[in-house]
């Protein structure tokens, strides 16, 4: 019996139900049916129904079986973007950081849609708190002294390990622990360039890697990448040509924040472009883990053949942002980051990385990420529907297939700027678009994290930003 | 009663001294056990073991009386050292390195005077075992989201509070947490530096700070800095007016390799010239706990008056270099600091902050240091005696007056980059002088950590290395 057999019943379910068959408020076919036509146990046929009612569409009745709640959202137009490659730019995206408001951590009055993590009632407390506890009984003096620049080995084997969820065969040697994937792209950057440099990066994309390589004085060509096709490999090509270019920072799932994954033969075109033009990719596959589909996907690095593809990951997103333990597998650049690593902060703390060994080598990471993508799959879908629901006609919003940010293009005339404002004044905070490029672009564009358990007040803020929306028309 | 009384008295501890009935590093006698021995006032018995202390004999402890601190033998000479400041030079210790042998960490067949932190034996093993399963217990969620890039409110003051004991006034907003002093360094020298830039950089320094100035491309001028009396402070203000100087970096304390302190007027004299010349000054403190005196001595950012010196600092050298907390105070560059902090891994890992911020709010962090301050002091002591006792005759040490290291001329034909290897043919590892300049001076000298709890073993390894440097000759 295929293991998975109930994904397959319930998208069959999820159809009958968008096309009418079975409409808002009528009933399923019960578990009994499901379980004869399908030739399934019982069990699978729950894990179907359950899975549709976790998505919000469907909810269980006392003796009546499952009722129909909505169809799953209509397909909604993706926002457009950029289509034109800028030329070599400096790096002037602080100015506009300036622009934004940033919102006070931890502020409990305001609702943030801000920040892309996980609200802290989706991250695994309890499994932390445990796994932290017997990383105190773990210790031993040797955890007191440095750690290896690389990190600890074993730790470096479990991710090597789950390498091959990704199609790839890495080895713990291959593997640099850092302190969350920003400083893994910010030693992977520094080993391959140097201040005055040109690196290529899609547009839109996530406001902290612009700052890091503004920081180091790097100058970048600005990439479309579009909402569905990703960026076009033969553009990047021709840049690649035209232009001296040291580097290409690169994400393979899910874009923050356009929430694009790239085809397989895109990654695979990139990495064998890669490797033939000996130029460094950063694959930033900080969300890859974060899949609604079953299967993890691949990413850059899975097709890299010589070692110019250096993979940036983390668990930010999955376990605590707060625990700072990221990682890369650098490739044929691995001796000159771990020496970076060495003379920027010798290594990583031991006992975070005791830690999360203990949650990964436990099976506590992936029983957490289960329920943790179906969660934020459901968070995206919902959030989704409330868009589409109370934003101004024109709204086109992405269409992720992981992580948990929405990119929503607003009508022309609305400025995201000022739509933070009026929200931060009600208690609301999301990401004005102008934040994701270096060029000022996304004027009417603002991000939206789906990072909070849904309740009624997440509701009310959402239709709150739609309110505003269409006063900003 | 004679006056003279307690100058006998004094000779008889002397004698007992000298032959070693009382070797280095033991307790005295009470005073109160002199009182009653010999009949004299306790006054009179106080006055005797403060001529052995004007002597440099003994030092009055805390709570334990008076400690054993050399024998009345001829001080041997200190290390000599290099005279001229060298011109603007490219950084280029990094081929130096290539010639050491690192030892391998965590390898015990191997006794390594190599790492300039205290071996595990000296570590707060329990008091941090403990201090991390409160922080567990005290976890809440917030803890799993990102903490802010200046780090935790209340280490963060903490921090400010010990600066009462060298007399500054800071608070907690002066004050960034960063993943080891290392990372503070960088993070100093990144906000005040751009690639190209010169830094005046004292000689002796450590291997360390020289290979991060290399990483970020700047040039350095070498200031001596004189086993006896520290950086001469006229000389300074000479190659600041000489050359476009950017930043300098100074130790306060127990400058490792070569342990000396700067004077009082010293450190003035340095604050008031950066305020003055709006020169940065990064004040590397490092050392400045593990003191061997009573008193906690200040640092250069004591005087600070405008902002202009950057102190660098952290709790590896004391507490345990694997959990990575240093911090810095940069004075008028703080808000750059705190952005480049957040741009390079946005902040410290919370966890390992609440559990240093455990040992310092119960006072674990200052039991510790008490107890490894008097250790330390002793193993500098024993270490220098058994190197005066086995090294070949004209061999110079310094005489510092805290942290753990020693600096060690040997007699001019000594290869150390031979006596290293020789000395790990026989399992004994020390750090070759070379490592400690840009320049490829000091090539006679060694550093050797006072590392280890005093055992045959240790004694053995040093008597080797004796052996050794006698057959090189």
């Amino acid at each position: 019996m295929n293991t998975f057999q109930y994904i397959s019943i319930a998208g069959k379910l999820e159809r009958l139900i968008n096309n009418n068959t079975y409409p808002v408020g009528d009933k399923l076919p019960s578990l009994r049916t499901v379980h004869e036509q399908y030739q399934v146990s019982i069990g699978t046929a729950l894990k179907a129904f359950t899975l549709l009612a976790d998505k919000g569409l469907i909810a269980g009745r006392e003796k009546s079986g499952y009722v129909v709640l909505r169809k799953s959202v209509a397909q909604h137009p993706l926002p457009q973007g950029v289509s034109t490659v800028s030329g070599i730019r400096e790096i002037t995206v602080s100015k506009t950081l300036r622009k934004a408001t940033f919102p006070a951590p931890g502020n409990t009055a305001f609702i943030s849609f801000f920040g892309a993590t996980p609200d802290t009632s989706l991250l695994p407390f309890n499994a932390i708190r445990r796994s932290l506890q017997q990383a105190s009984r773990d210790l031993t003096g040797m955890h007191l002294q440095y750690e290896t620049a690389a990190g600890h080995p074993l730790l470096r084997q479990e991710i090597a390990r789950r390498s091959f969820r990704w199609n790839s065969q890495l080895s713990a040697d291959d593997i640099i622990i850092t302190n969350g994937a920003l400083e893994a792209i910010h030693l992977c950057l520094r080993a391959v360039t140097q201040a005055g440099d040109t690196v290529v990066v899609a547009t839109p994309s996530y406001f902290g890697v612009l700052q890091g390589l503004e920081q180091l004085k790097l100058n970048i060509i600005e990439l479309p990448c579009d909402s569905a096709a990703g960026i076009d490999t033969a553009q990047l090509a021709h840049i690649c040509s035209k232009f001296s270019v040291a580097a290409c920072i690169l994400i393979s799932n899910f874009n923050n924040p356009n929430g694009v994954q790239l085809q397989e033969d895109k990654k695979e075109a990139i990495a064998r472009f890669a490797n033939r033009q000996k130029i460094p990719v950063i694959d930033d596959d900080i969300y890859g883990d974060l899949h609604f589909d079953i299967q993890r996907p691949t990413n850059i690095k899975s097709y890299d053949t010589n070692g110019w593809v250096m993979l940036c990951s983390s668990f930010s997103k999955t376990v605590a942002p707060g625990y700072r333990i990221g990682w890369c597998a650098p490739g044929r650049f691995t001796e000159q980051v771990s020496k970076l690593k060495a003379v920027t902060n010798i290594a990583t703390t031991s006992i975070v990385q005791l830690s999360m060994l203990e949650l990964l080598s436990t099976g506590a990471y992936d029983r957490h990420l289960r329920k943790l993508r179906v969660t934020l799959h459901k968070l995206v879908l919902l959030t989704t529907q409330a868009i589409a629901t109370h934003f101004p006609a024109g709204t086109r919003i992405s269409r992720p297939q992981g992580g948990l940010v929405l990119w929503v293009e607003l009508p022309a005339g609305i400025n995201a700027f000022r739509l933070q404002q009026e929200a931060l004044a009600k208690h609301i905070d999301i990401a004005p678009g102008p934040l994701f490029s270096n060029s000022g672009d996304y004027r009417n564009y603002i991000r939206i994290s789906c990072n909070h358990a849904w309740n009624r007040r997440v509701q009310q803020a959402l239709k709150e930003l739609g309110r505003i929306a269409h006063e900003l028309m």
